[in-house]
């Protein structure tokens, strides 16, 4: 068990900013790996060092200093977390673990192998696979970039054989899904510690704009048979991979009721971010205890639902004007990752906690367009 | 209205720390003024800055840099804040509200002239003053210290004319009240912007051990009618001295049900750390947001009862290591200051929440006698 309390961090974004603000309290000595020093996880005083996530000498260096190597993304050179394993500095989540988030395919063969419902999928090279998914399931199909995408990039719905080179005439690697009909979209996080202790949180409805996870509602408004489902799929990848730390698990809840597993994160995740003032422990404070191999905290809501909405930058506007604005409205817990504001780009969130989830959107909805000086549409009001 | 976020802070100790966790959340740009980079603000990643808060040119330098001047203890000159207040960077709590904290004289003076509530006195060298005093209620009288006192220092119970001639010999000025019968003591904070406007905190009891506030228990165990009598006074206090940011209202109830004003704080409270986890905003955020002249945020409770026990030293020994052992009580909610365990120094406290008093504070105490090794009696186990 670690005692001490070193905890190295993998990027420095608003992720490991959240993360500093849980170290605070437990006297965690967290550093993180920034690339710049004016990194959102660095501007809320976390140690830091200088360097790139895919080269292998800063990750070395960081892991010499600490007692656990852990992520803010999975943007990483896995082959030099595998060296840093076994000079004896843990990584947590382990590099097999960090694969499955890593790569679409990887990930897919992962939960078949577990036995778990997900998309039917192929390898985009395979004609005949391809033909076969399409006979089965019929155009559109789905293109995902095995690695790299994110928020939307890297995944595109091909009307036809004709679309779907187009996209592979771009390069890299593929693979090609059928199409799912979603009634909700659905996220579950788990935190577990190295010997298999897990606690689950309840379960997230995330809703999207453009690609991008735009608003949390914690619960979901799904049916309790579903929620179980769900968080028992969930605990299956996390046993299956043997998650250590905050494991997300996205999943695709169809209109028939299905839940399907879509894709994971290994770390602390945006769908988590009503964990903070919504539940008795935070994922980021259940993050660090986890990968520390410290026991874990309840997972409690403390009030009858906690939604999120995301802040995303419109233009190079001063948000931080506009702050008195977002806490005028009653109730709204406003956080700032201390980015500049830049079209498309999270710079913060907005959480509200209250006993349905309507009044308590329409309230933090509220407060975060007044922190973009939007009417919450997106246009400038 | 300051919308930039720049509050500097004179002090960096662990009040300060707790709002750096606050600031991360609001975008605000804390810096400190701090007398030793291993402090605990500085060490949670607060910017800082070198010098005594007794010292003009370091208090100066921090207001140069910031929106707003407040404070993490109340051991600062005035003068020089008087002089930073007339160069145009305010000052928060002012200094005449400083004053109030500062010395006790001024305290009681100040109650007096508002008709609040509050144990007779008299200043130690009216020799006349103080036999009517002991002819009115009796020895023992308390003397207190006018300045400079703190968890107990300074407050001296004399049973006769001798004891109290031996504690003025020791120099220093002094006040002498009666002695007040004392059934439960108790805290209200109140939160106070510029203008007026102001959020109260449900009272909180404070359970002292040594002279040294030991114990919180949010709500206090005491009938609706004394609370709200608790509260109009701190509420008095508030607007009485215009105070700004976080107010401190100590009070005593008395076995008759009396509601006497004792003494006061002008910052963020020892009283008030149950409000991180147990209250819609901690004591900590609604600080920076009065200071700033932001909305404040609601006070209400996010379970039945919030206790905190704090954590003092006992020897030199590593209380991380401990971190674990306290973290597997169920539901408590650690936070260490980051300062070596010396004997009776405050370290870090432990918050529980809870439907009655009595079963989170048999938790809190556990996790907080684990964290010093003791069996929560002051004993090593």
């Amino acid at each position: 068990m670690s005692a001490s309390g070193r905890v190295g961090m993998v990027g420095a974004g608003q992720l490991a900013r959240m993360t500093q603000r849980a170290a605070i309290d437990l006297g965690v000595h967290l550093t993180v790996l920034a690339t710049r020093s004016d990194e959102p996880a660095v501007t809320a005083g976390a140690m830091h060092r200088l360097g790139a996530a895919d080269d292998p000498a800063a990750l070395r260096e960081l892991a010499s200093a600490v007692d656990v190597v852990t992520l803010d993304h999975e943007l990483v050179d896995t082959a030099t977390l595998v060296a840093i394993e076994a000079q004896g500095v843990p990584v947590r989540p382990s590099p097999r673990a960090l694969r499955v988030a890593q790569d679409k395919l990887v990930a897919r063969e992962t939960f078949a192998a577990l036995g778990l419902p997900g998309p039917a999928h192929v390898i985009a090279t395979d004609d005949e696979g391809v033909d076969q998914l399409a006979a089965a399931h019929g155009w559109p199909l789905v293109a995902k970039a095995r690695t790299g995408g994110y928020d939307g990039r890297g995944v595109e719905v091909v009307a036809d054989r004709d679309a779907l080179d187009a996209v592979l005439a771009r390069g890299g690697e593929w693979i090609v899904e059928q199409r799912v009909a979603i009634a909700v979209e659905i996220a579950v996080l788990v935190a577990r510690r190295p010997d298999g202790e897990s606690v689950v949180y309840p379960v997230v409805e995330t809703l999207q704009r453009d690609g991008i996870c735009h608003e949390l509602i914690m619960p979901a408004r799904i049916d309790a048979d579903i929620a179980e489902r769900a968080i028992a799929i969930a605990r299956e990848v996390a046993d299956g991979i043997d998650a250590v730390g905050i494991l997300a698990v996205e999943q695709f809840v169809t209109p028939d009721g299905d839940v399907l597993v879509n894709e994971i994160a290994v770390r602390p995740h945006n769908s988590g971010h009503a964990t903070i003032e919504g539940c008795a422990t935070s994922q980021f404070t259940n993050h660090l205890r986890a990968v520390l191999d410290w026991p874990l905290g309840p997972t409690t809501m403390l009030a009858g639902c906690a939604v999120t909405v995301n802040v995303l930058g419109v233009d190079g506007s001063d948000v931080a004007a506009r702050v008195p604005d977002a806490l005028a409205v009653e109730g709204a817990r406003v956080h700032l990752y201390g980015k500049a504001s830049r079209p498309g780009r999270k710079i913060g969130h907005v959480t509200v906690l209250g006993q349905d989830a309507e009044t308590a959107l329409v309230a933090a909805r509220r407060a975060a367009a007044a922190l973009t000086g939007t009417n919450g549409n997106g246009r400038t009001a």
